[in-house]
């Protein structure tokens, strides 16, 4: 088992890597000095397969757990299973010291996070994340909220989970489109802080894409220390933690538009960082060998790069654009690379290059 | 204008209570570096009245203000309301700098904070209290929130406003039965904390009745820097602050159990408190002449301290008492008066108590 530990004072915890942590749920929440009575939160596909033996881990360490299963998906991270989550919890007599585990993907740790900051002003929580894309990167940090209609997000709180346990063991089950978009978040960690790994990634894809346990437990962890060292610098996003949004501007209106079904967020935010590359190049002098690099291994890793967008869905685009928590005085910041491993946050681009970006081959926009 | 600073180190921030200060809401927000857009959150009975006095002062301070009308009443603070503000918000794109005004009294100060304290992860927000009860008691502090069917404040925030600004000629307008009820959490800081505050209003209840100008400055501005003080000794109500809660455990059930539209909350908390003086005499030993000078007070000031409820009914308190967010490990803990002045948290009450101490005369439970 590998930890990494989120330095915040006294709110630090720890990220737990490794095999079988699924049945240690109990042993390590009974460190955390939590109450008995807990609420396993997770959705209507993870809870089936892992549900009953996160209950029966709990039980066997004394904890009284009970299990809500939201709908699968990321239309569930919406204000309706919001209430349903909150009304059962009332239904349930949660308290104060009770906590909730969030067990399943970005959606459910995501959602079952804000319910944790809100339900009583706040009860601690824990993450399960069973995802790739939820132990790299949602299940880190204490970022929690839901979707509006009008855009992906715009709901939230800082809330920070006691503990992170990512059990590798669950990311077998994952279907394939899943666990590539997972991928993307991870090339995501070598394009905004670390060069190495993304050459790294390079070499090592075809293991990782066979989810080889050595590998993936290497990858995940090293995923989990740099959130974790943002984070540490940077916990409340007024400046460094802006870097983990590199390719979300047009990634999260990505999927606004398209109504946060079609695409999965990890394919999202493929199109989205592959596009902010291409603008880095325009606007940055991002070197084009490196932006080709980029777009290279999200091919590889089977992630959508382009998306052909027509004139209303490229004005509804922007608009989705103008409603990210980035905006600031109207004007659209960017996250834009300057080289492989270097992302600066802030940068203005021109409103009309963007669909060309997203739109067109790499060469034709040199 | 007198002055109170609620000390949190980085969230500290002052109270202002005085005349004409609506006219400078502008003014004031002007100091806080704030940026340009802002909401003013407001309901259909404060808004036609002073909306456009509070839009009008803060355009003059250079601000782009727009205004949100929520329906009036308690039961306009439920998820319904909350999701029709963050989609105005949205369609208006608010940003991350920007700032809401909370215009009117307590449901909107809570339902706006909770808006502000969770839109984008949180906004700056401002307190423009304009009844009494919110500018004694809920807009200061950071409390925020909203009822669910199953109990009053079960979803919440801790957020703290950047200002709160307390205009006593907002109060002129106040209806007879409203200013009453604010009365209800003001004589709950006499009993609280301070016997000497306490006496002095058993002296000037009449005054206070007829809104004396300098009368209700003083009060307002003590109960503003007895609320300041319990909260900057422990903001998250880890121990003390729930001492602000006297009356409220029985008080926030009745509400619940009559659909929160029956009573007005300062008249549920006069009950409450003279149901928990009465609880207190049993379990704590309140001298009785302690209990009886509680009890008329509150009837002095033309509220209700009694309430009849069949068997069904007490039922159904009880059940509403035991989702209160204080109960522990299923026990309900009260608040309870050793002495007027000196209360302690965390006493357990038998249930069988409870029903007699709501309805009954103060004679039949000695």
């Amino acid at each position: 088992m590998r930890i990494v530990n989120v330095a915040l004072g006294a709110r630090s915890y720890d990220l737990k890597i490794g095999t079988g942590l699924l049945a240690r749920v109990g042993r390590e929440c009974a460190r955390l000095a939590l109450s008995r009575r807990c609420v396993i939160i997770s959705d209507r596909n993870v809870a089936p397969r892992y549900g009953q033996a996160a209950q029966e881990a709990l039980a066997k360490a004394g904890f009284a757990p009970s299990l809500v299963a939201i709908p699968a998906g990321e239309t569930a991270k919406c204000l309706k299973t919001l209430k349903s989550c909150y009304d059962q919890l009332a239904a349930q007599r949660l308290e104060r010291k009770s906590f909730i585990v969030a067990l399943g993907g970005g959606v459910v740790g995501d959602l079952a996070g804000f319910v944790a900051a809100t339900y009583l002003r706040g009860v601690p929580f824990v993450q399960v994340p069973t995802t790739l894309l939820a132990q790299v990167d949602s299940s880190v940090g204490g970022k929690v909220g839901l979707n509006l209609t009008a855009g992906k997000n715009l709901v939230g709180a800082f809330h920070q989970p006691r503990l992170v346990l990512c059990d590798l063991e669950t990311l077998n089950s994952l279907p394939m489109r899943e666990y590539r978009a997972g991928l993307a978040e991870v090339i995501k960690y070598g394009i905004i802080y670390d060069a190495g790994f993304f050459r790294r990634l390079e070499r090592g894809l075809p293991m990782l894409l066979r989810r080889d346990p050595p590998a993936l437990a290497a990858v995940v962890a090293r995923c989990c220390e740099i959130k974790a060292e943002v984070v540490r610098q940077d916990e409340t996003e007024s400046g460094l933690r802006a870097i983990l949004n590199f390719g979300h501007t047009i990634g999260h209106a990505l999927e606004a538009i398209s109504g946060y079904g079609k695409f999965l967020h990890g394919e999202a935010i493929a199109i989205g960082q592959v596009a902010e590359a291409k603008l880095s190049a325009q606007v940055l002098g991002l070197p084009s060998r490196d932006a080709e690099r980029i777009e290279r291994i999200f091919q590889r890793a089977g992630l959508p790069t382009r998306v052909k967008l027509n004139t209303p869905q490229q004005r509804r685009l922007l608009a989705a654009m103008k409603l990210d928590k980035k905006v600031s005085a109207g004007e659209i910041k960017f996250v834009l690379a300057r080289r492989i491993g270097v992302v600066e946050f802030g940068h203005q681009v021109p409103a009309t290059l963007i669909p060309a970006a997203i739109n067109s081959q790499l060469s034709t926009i040199h």
